[in-house]
Parts: C-alpha cells; structure tokens; sequence
C-alpha cells in the first residue's frame, strides 16, 4: 500500500514539472528567426536554407537518442520495457528541460529564441542523462532516474557553457562535454547507490537472453551507423566533411580491433556480445573531440584501434575490479563506451591542438579555435558576417600550447563538475524520500510494468 | 479445399490489379519536368535542387509506413508476420494506386506527371488505410484487407481534393484528411463486421507476449522520430520549421503526460505499454493540421498534453465501452492514436485561425491561408512565380472566422464520408464472395503463412 | 585444444591486417579538396555544398549495409549473434580497404584524396562480400569470411574500374557490378565449399524461429526502404530523380507480385517468408542498370513485375534444384534476389541503350552516356567544367547498339570474373590451413560466440 502512494506521488509531481515546463515555455520561448514569417527580402531568404540542411543530421541524432540507446540498453532479459520505455520518457522530459535551461543562459532579451538548432541541442543532451542511465541500469526507479536527469541537465548545461562559450575549448563531438560528462556522473551516483558487501554479487535478472541481446544489436547498429552525423552535426565549412570521414574510419577500425580483442581475452575465444555491443562504438566517442580537426585519415584509424582496445580491456578487466573492488556497480559498462575514450578523446585533443598553425586551417581557423585569434580578426571577423549568424566569441590570441592546456583544463574540470555533480544527486536519492529498489526488485519490468503472462501455447 | 480456391481467387484477383496497374501507367504516366532531361539552362536548373531537398523528409516518411506502421502492428502474440506483411503488401498497392488517382483528379492535357511531389503523396495517401488496418487488425484475411484499401483509397483521394484544393482548408500535416479519414472509415467498417453477442469477447490470441511488444516497440519509436518530417514535408518556408519544432514539442509533452496518466489510471499504478507504444504518439496528430500554424512553443505542448491525456483516457474508458456497448472492436485503438486527436487538431486549427492575421504572417499568409487573399493579390503572386511552380488556387478574400469555419466544416464532411464510406466497405466485405475470417481464425498468422513448428531444442 | 590456437592464429592475423591499414593509410591517405581547409574564395565555396548534399543517401546507404544486411540474414534460429556481427565486423574491414584499393586504381601523383564520395564508394562495395556471406551463411568461420572479402573486394575493385571507366558501361545503381558480382563470386564459392553426397541434406538449424524471423523483416523493410537511394546516390541531375521515382515503382511491383506468387506456389496456399523477405527486393535489384533512364513509369512497373515472378520461382523450383543436384547450397538464396535480378537488369539496360537517342537525354546524355560523345563533345564539356569536378572520360563516339553490345559484354565479363574469382578463393579456403565447420557446427553461433544458456524461468 504505501509503495502505490509513493508510486502516485512520484507520477503527480513529474506532471508537476510538465505543466511548470508549459509556463516556462509561455513566458519565455518565442520562435527564431528562422522559424518567423518574414517580409520578402531575398537577403534572408538564404538563412532558412542554411538552417534547413542540418535537418537529416538532426533526424539521425533523433534515432541515435531513442532507438539507439533505448535499443542498446534492452540487453537485460527482463528489462527491455523499461529500456526502451524509459529512455522514451526520460529524453521527452529532458529536451523540454534543456531547451529551457540553455536558452536561459543564452537569451539575451528575456526571450528564448526557439529553432532548429535549439532541437538539436536538445537531442545532444539528452544523450548525457540517458548515459548516466547505462551505468544504473535496472537499479533505479524511474521516478529516481527523472529527478535525477533534471538536475543533471541543469549541471550540464552549465559545465557546458563554460567549457565552451567561457574557456571555448575544442570538443565539436561532445566527448568531453557530453560523453564524459554522462559517464562520470552516473558512476557517481552508482557508488552513492552502491550495494552493501553481502549484497555485492550480480543481480538475479542480470544478464542477456538471445532475444535480449538481438534487440541490443538494433541500438548499437544505429548508433553505429548516425554517429558521424552526431559528431558532425555542429561543425561547419570543410570541417564537416572531416568530421564525417574521421568518425567513419574511426569507427571501423574500433570495430575490427573489438572483434579480434574479444575474441583473444575471452573465455575460449569466443566473442563477448557485450563487447560487440559496446565497444564498437568507442571509436566514434574517441574520435569526438578531434573528428573536426587536421588529424589525418591515419589519425582516425589510430585513435579508432586505440579506442576498441581500452574499452575491451575495460569491458574484461577494469569493470569486474570496480565492482569487487569499489562496489561501483556499472551496468552497461558506460565507464569502457563512454568515460575513457572521452579521456582518450580529450588527451588526443590536446595533442593534436599543439600542432596548430594558422597556415594549415586556412579558413577553418577561426570558426574551429576562436579563441586563438586575435582581438582584430575577431572584429574583422564578425563585421563581414551577416547579422543573423552568430557572432564569433574569442579572440583572446591563444598560443596552440595554451589551447591544449585549455583542453586538458576542459576534461578535468567535466569530470570533477561531474562527480561531484554524482554525489549529491547520488545522496539525494539515497537519504531523501524517494522509493529504492531493493536487491530483488532490481533488474526487471514487473515493479513498474504491466508484463504479460507467459502462456503454455507459446 | 473451398477455402483454397477461394484464396487462390483473391490472389489472382490482385494480379491482375497489378496488371491493370501497368497498363495505366504505360497510357497515363509520364516524368514530370524534375525528372526530364532538361536543356542546359541555368534558369531551371534550381529547380531540380528545390525538389531534392524534400528527399530526406521523403525517406523518413517511408521509414514511418514501412516500419513505423509495419512494426507498431506487431504487439499481437501471433500476428508478427500478417503485421509486417500486409503493411509491406498493402503499402506497395496502394502507393501505385493513389498515384493514379490523385493523378486523375489534377492532370491537365490527360498525363499524370511524375515526381518526387507524386510519392511523397503516395506515402502519405499509404497511411490511411494502415489506420483503417490498425482498427480491423487481426479479423480479416489479406484479400478483405487489399481490397478495401483500393476502395479507401479512391475515396481519401476525392475527399482530400475537395478539403484541400476546393475548401481549401489548413491541413498540412494531414491530421484531417488522414488520421480521421483513416480512423473514423475503419471504425466504420469495424462496426460492419461487429461480431455476435455471444462471440463479443477478446480473441483467443488478442494480446501480447514481451518479445512481440519489444518488436512494436520498434515501429513506436520510428514514428515518434520521424513523426516532424511527416507533419512539416508539405510546409514551406518558415512554416516547415514551424511544423518541425511544434511537433516535436507536442510529442515530448504527449509522451511525459501519456507515462503520467498511463501510470495513475492503471492497475497497480503500473505502466502499460499499449498506452506506451501509442498514445505517445498522440502529439503528433493532434498537432498536425496547426503545425505550422503561429501556435506558439507552448501552443505545442499544450496541444501535446491535450492529445495525451485524451488518449489514454480513451483507451482505458471508451475502447473498453465501444467494445461491450456497441461490439466495435478496435485492435490497435486507432480510435485513441489517430481518431480523437484528429478531431483535437482540427478544433485548434480552428480556434487559430480565427486570430490569424495579414500582419503577422507576412511572407507565409498566401501560401498558408490561400484563400483568405482577395483576388489582387492571388493574382499578383501568380504573376511574380515562377512558371514551373504551381499556381496558388484561393483569393477568396475569406475572413479568419471563415476559415475557421471551413476548418469545423472540412472535418465534419471528411468524418461523414470515412463513415459512409466505411459501410459501405464493411458491407460488401460482409455480404459478398469474400471469404471471413471464423473467432477461432482471428489474430493468428497460421492461415495465411507458413509458420515454422516450434521445436523442443529452443 | 588445436581449434583454439587456429581461432587466435585466425584472429591475431586480422589485427594484423588492421594495423597494414594504418600504416597504408598513414602513407597513402590524404583529405581530398572538400575536406581540407580553404582559402576563403567565393569560387569554391559551393563545391562543398553540392557535396554535402549526398549526405543524406550516404546514411541511407549505411542502414542498408549494416540493419539491412545484417538483420536479414538473421532468419535463422541461432545464428542471430553471427549474422548480425558478422555483418559488422566483415563491412568495418572492408571499408577500409575498399577505400584503399578503389583509391589505389584511380591515384594520380600517389595521394588517394578521401571526401565523401570515397566512404559512398565504400559502402556500396561493402554490398558485395556481403552478398557472398549470403550465399555462404553459416557454412564458413568468420575467419575464412573475412579472408574471402579481403580478396573479393580487390578483384571487385578491379572488375568495376574496368567496367564502367574503360568499358564505360551504365550501371548506376550497381546491378552488374556489385549485385551479379557478389552473388555468382559467392555461388561459386560455396560450389567449392559443396558437402560430400552423404551431408547434403539440410543442416539441423537451417531454419528460421517466429522470432528470428520477425528479426530477418527488419533487414527486409530497411533495405527496401532505403533503395531508391542506393540506386540514385551516383546518379546525377534529372537522372538522380528518375532513379528514385523508378526504383520506387519497381519495388511497389516486384512485391504486390512477390506476394500473390508466393501464395500460388506454395502448399496450402501459404505466404511463405522467405519470399516476402528476399524476393521484395528483387525489384531494386533489377531496375539498378536503367534506374536513370528514360524507362518510363511502366518500364519499371513491369521490370518489377518480371524480377518478383522470376525471384519467386528460383527460390520455389531453382534453389532446390541447384541444391539437390549441384551440392550448391545458397542459404540466403542470393541466386534468387541478386544473381537473376541482375542478369535481367543487365538485358533490360542492353534493350533500353539501343533506344536512346540525344534529342531524347538532352543534357543527361553525356552524363550518363560518355562513351557515346563524339570528342568534340567531349572536350567542349571538359572545358566549360570546373576544374574541380572529375573530367569526363569517354568521347568515343560510340553508337546506341554498340553501348547495348557493351552492356552485355560487362555482365558476361562479370559474372565470368566473380566465378573464376569465387574458385579460386573457395579452393584456398577449402585446401589451406584454414578451419573448416563440420557439418554439425553450421548454422550456429556456438563455435564462435559466447551463448547464455536458457533457463526455466523464461
């Protein structure tokens, strides 16, 4: 009886937030330009155009966010409702949120000023709570998970903004602001949320079906298959084109380092569906940072090889030792997919940022590291551009060195804001009212869900 | 063996449609002028690209009725195949038909002219009696199924022109002439083949297991992603980013108050997933026909709370009730997903436009409201357009409350034809050679297909 | 004991592979001009964008390859995990090497320049091994498959330079080259591979589950979803349109046939899956070659018409034949769906060529007809071209029978090359130190894959 009140009370006050988003909404969110009738003027007819060409990019990062990691989390036998559903929910919250929240830190008359690009954002980051996610997987509520996604997109949106507007570091992917971010944050709520020793060993439910892991397959193959356009999508110029081809190879050659790495550590050297599910895909988070850049195509295979290995590596060995260990207890592994390629993208960012010069990024050079121009190209700069695009920030004439510190100085300050961001949102739902799961109602459907009755006849 | 040969009939009988088919082409279709080799002239040559640019929105729309509406099917135990099947089956019949005969009813000089415009119809038209499919799911044979659908859509093609090109009223994601006209005919037919009082419970095989929901699960998300470019593809302008984001906005506030309710209104407080796989797709009809409307980002979460609340509400009230009071069965609750919020968009669209005014539309007020132009300027922006484009019927000089009474009036006539229309369908399905389905054959495939014997080993 | 070290030797050896690829791409690769950074020039700014605008048809394309391919060969019980991760472990490694080997035959001063176009190029020769694998699936380790498409792409590679830039033959949407190519290359390596007299019959679990096969439907929707823009992302100008509308009609008929076949032919009058799942698509196979020609609407309407009946009679009378009496075992049946489909859209291209005329192509003639310019034509074009754009080869003033005799000469010197080619790698794979299956090892994922065991709560 009183789990049914708790249950309600959670539900009630999540229609709460809904109706407190339509206000917000009403007060503050116009339609951009873009998006506003216009008097006939050839001049901005061009703008709408501009815009428009993103929006395959954004339909593809839309299947990443609801197939791809609503798929990709069905691996648990008997939690694929909640995989799916709650992925489902949870995004449709949190990209109203985030709309909210970074439009807030942008606006500069009082007004949100809603467009393509504000939906794209929004796609973007609803992939960190939805990361966070993989890590507590099937050990959560889903009231815990939603509380938690709104103060996680809070803190976010916020680590963003001043990873890139204030400090303006190089991270076109999200690798940094969002993949290490999701990941190091979720693991931190996992260990405020970690078992008590006797409770330590694998939950009951804690595993894959063949069908299970079928569905799995969906998600990873689409987040496979969209990643360029996730890591491409906010890239400009000649830039974009890099940023497709450098996730592609990136990409491929993770996948061919995954395969025979499995095959080598495993158990008779059988491949591992977890790594094949997971680790594939640490080539596109490694790559994020830097898919942009001057890397070469060989920089993208190596930073792909390098990816597939540590995360297998992860998958293998590091995970198992966390969890015995640390009791931190990682569901989908988001520490091997997510938290160290981010790493590895961030070092590599560093790395190849030290090697710039204005001569080989052409154009390209100011649109990629603002910050390195200097206070006359900024101005010359932003006076030829048209009024509606965005003016450039930067111009702070940094030295390649100090932007790579800057990038180093990035991933620290992400995964400090992260974890600690983790812990407080970890003991909120540990040692406030929320409703926990206890060790046996973990990793399945029927707590929350209507299941249907297997039936002999099947 | 008298059900063979009347199988063998009905098969033979579409054959010789597709046939038919052929020879309609061959006489009346020809490459409309994006298709035909053109001479170099720089002036057209902007004209192929204008057209290329909806492929994209094109591609998604396939996604939606080949998988979306395939996939979505799929939740009956038994019925994966048919679900799949016939979508695949009916889709590619009817998109050749709705060709010809929305072809038909605009050609000129007796030649349909063919281009991308002509399939992004044909993929709309497909959706209308996959709707009618959803309500009969299950209780009729492919060959019933088939043949309703060339009738249906015959009918949808007339009532669209007449709504569209003669009432001229706001419809642009289809909400009207395609939701209710597909809801509301195969509700219709539905009540023509309502069963006996003493057959009137659920069928043997009417529910789901979890891996057949999983796979429905598929077909949910794929709409709800491509849900935008179905709403915006007939837009242009500024209105087609309009469509884009307040669909997008009114799915996110559907989906976060279909989980809500879904979970206060059932048993348990546990969350069911037809409501899940359906009623979350509910903010994107009742959007549709205000899409591109100046409705405000709260509009759309407004309309998107709307849609989902009705929406479950009805599939856990007025489908049961339908069922026991009148015998309407309604398999896939098209009535909550597609009928009512049908009927939600149109009362919007008429309640906006009675606040439309020149002012604030601007450039998009003819292309929108092509009626409400008096005749100066109707033929003002035919002077100006290009030859190739169409040129815009209206300059009715309509006022706003007028409008907004052709909107009440276009719903009221498109629900009267489905309805007639559908009784007439359910009639001759009943009352004629067609052979029906007994209660013991219904939502199974194992009449139709060849269903692999489960084995022991598995 | 000695299988494992095989397995690791097999492994160790493709990791080596990866890490040739590095070092060639290291050596070779470079970004080509819409990758690399600019001056900023007005001039070139547009190239990019044009582009840009295969983009979208590249992602489709990659759902094609990675969904599409490897979810349709997951109808079998259990062989699901291989199907699918084969898919992408083979397409990962030969995507690189595609780019290599395509890159080396076209190589001017000793750069392969990667853009775009080379990952499309990529993708679609993936298409080919995979269409081997289908042939082959379940008969082979994953190790000789991969060592089969390392060899099989280079011959390819070569076999398309010859026949479209030497023989400049029209085969836009790859019919010959990459379907007819895959299929008979597969074929004749699973005749070297064929089981002695005694092992012939069908294997224990060659055969599909209900579920796995509503798994294979999401490989079939996908790929028949996406292929118009498979068939059109080389086309160019109106041809790039007529390639959509064609392979979209094409496909609308080859599956209405498909169904109403597959109910005459089979017992009872049953659907039978197999069918509805392979022989669908074989309308997309079939119109690949003239897909951009002035064909007609009812060209392609009946060139699908013919592919479905012919698809669905191989698969009814002609696979069972060649198995019975061949010993040549086709699991997918790619015989049915890509062999067939292509010899008849190679005859079809020979039939239309002989037709064309320049007052017909107008400014598509020598885009698609290069061979048939006269060299003063030719040289004209190239000069008033961009110097960015590729020049065009041919200017042989060819006649329209002589192309038509072309067309057949490059199917013949295809299907003659896979087959010599397909020997040749089925005798290595069958008398070198490769691992062979045994009979009872096919068609599961066992040998290879960590499997979880079923449980009684399931």
């Amino acid at each position: 009886m009183h789990s049914t009140v708790t249950k309600q009370t959670g539900f009630v006050a999540l229609m709460i937030v809904q109706i407190v988003f339509l206000v917000l909404y009403w007060v503050f969110v116009r339609y951009g330009k873009e998006a506003s009738p216009i008097d006939k003027n050839p001049q901005d007819a061009g703008l709408n155009e501009q815009h428009e060409s993103k929006y395959p990019h954004f339909q593809d990062i839309q299947v990443m966010i609801f197939v791809g990691f609503g798929f990709l989390m069905t691996f648990l036998r008997k939690y694929g409702y909640s995989a799916t559903g709650y992925t489902l929910f949870l995004a449709s919250l949190v990209i109203q949120w985030s709309v909210l929240m970074k439009g807030f830190l942008k606006m500069e008359d009082g007004k949100i000023d809603l467009s393509l690009e504000n939906i794209i954002d929004a796609d973007i980051a609803a992939a960190v709570p939805l990361i966070s996610m993989g890590a507590l997987l099937g050990r959560t509520t889903p009231i815990q998970l939603l509380f938690m996604a709104l103060f996680e997109i809070a803190l976010f949106a916020v680590n963003e903004y001043v990873a890139l507007d204030i400090l303006s570091i190089c991270d076109v992917g999200g690798s940094i602001t969002v993949h290490a971010f999701g990941a190091y944050f979720g693991l931190a709520v996992s260990l405020m949320l970690r078992p008590t020793k006797d409770q330590n060993d694998a939950g009951k439910y804690e595993g894959p079906t063949y069908t299970s892991d079928m569905f799995a397959m969906v998600g990873t193959l689409f987040l496979w298959i969209y990643w360029p356009s996730f890591n491409s999508v906010l890239a400009d110029g000649t830039g974009q084109e890099r940023a497709i081809l450098n996730t592609y190879l990136s990409l491929a050659a993770a996948t061919v380092t995954t395969f025979v790495l499995s095959a080598l550590v495993s158990h008779e050297n059988k491949l591992d569906m977890v790594h094949v599910q997971n680790s594939t895909l640490a080539g596109g988070v490694a790559v994020g940072s830097v898919c942009n850049l001057l890397i070469g195509a060989h920089g993208a295979v190596l930073i792909g090889i390098i990816a597939g290995t540590i995360s297998v590596m992860g998958y293998r060995f590091i995970t198992p030792f966390l969890t015995q260990k640390l009791r931190l207890h990682d569901t989908c592994g988001v520490h091997n997919l997510h938290g160290m390629p981010a790493v590895i993208s961030a070092i590599a960012s560093a790395i190849f940022v030290t090697m710039v010069t204005r001569e080989e990024y052409k154009s390209d050079f100011g649109a990629i590291f603002p910050a390195m121009l200097n206070e006359t190209e900024i101005s010359a700069n932003n006076m030829t551009e048209n009024d509606a695009t965005i003016h450039i920030m930067g111009g702070y004439d940094r030295t390649a060195s100090a932007q790579a510190g800057y990038q180093l100085f990035g991933i620290a300050m992400t995964i400090l804001v992260a974890i600690v961001g983790g812990i407080l949102a970890g003991l909120v739902l540990k040692y406030t009212g929320f409703r926990k799961l206890q060790k046996e109602e973990q990793h399945q459907d029927e707590l929350y869900w209507e299941v249907p009755a297997e039936r002999k006849d099947e």
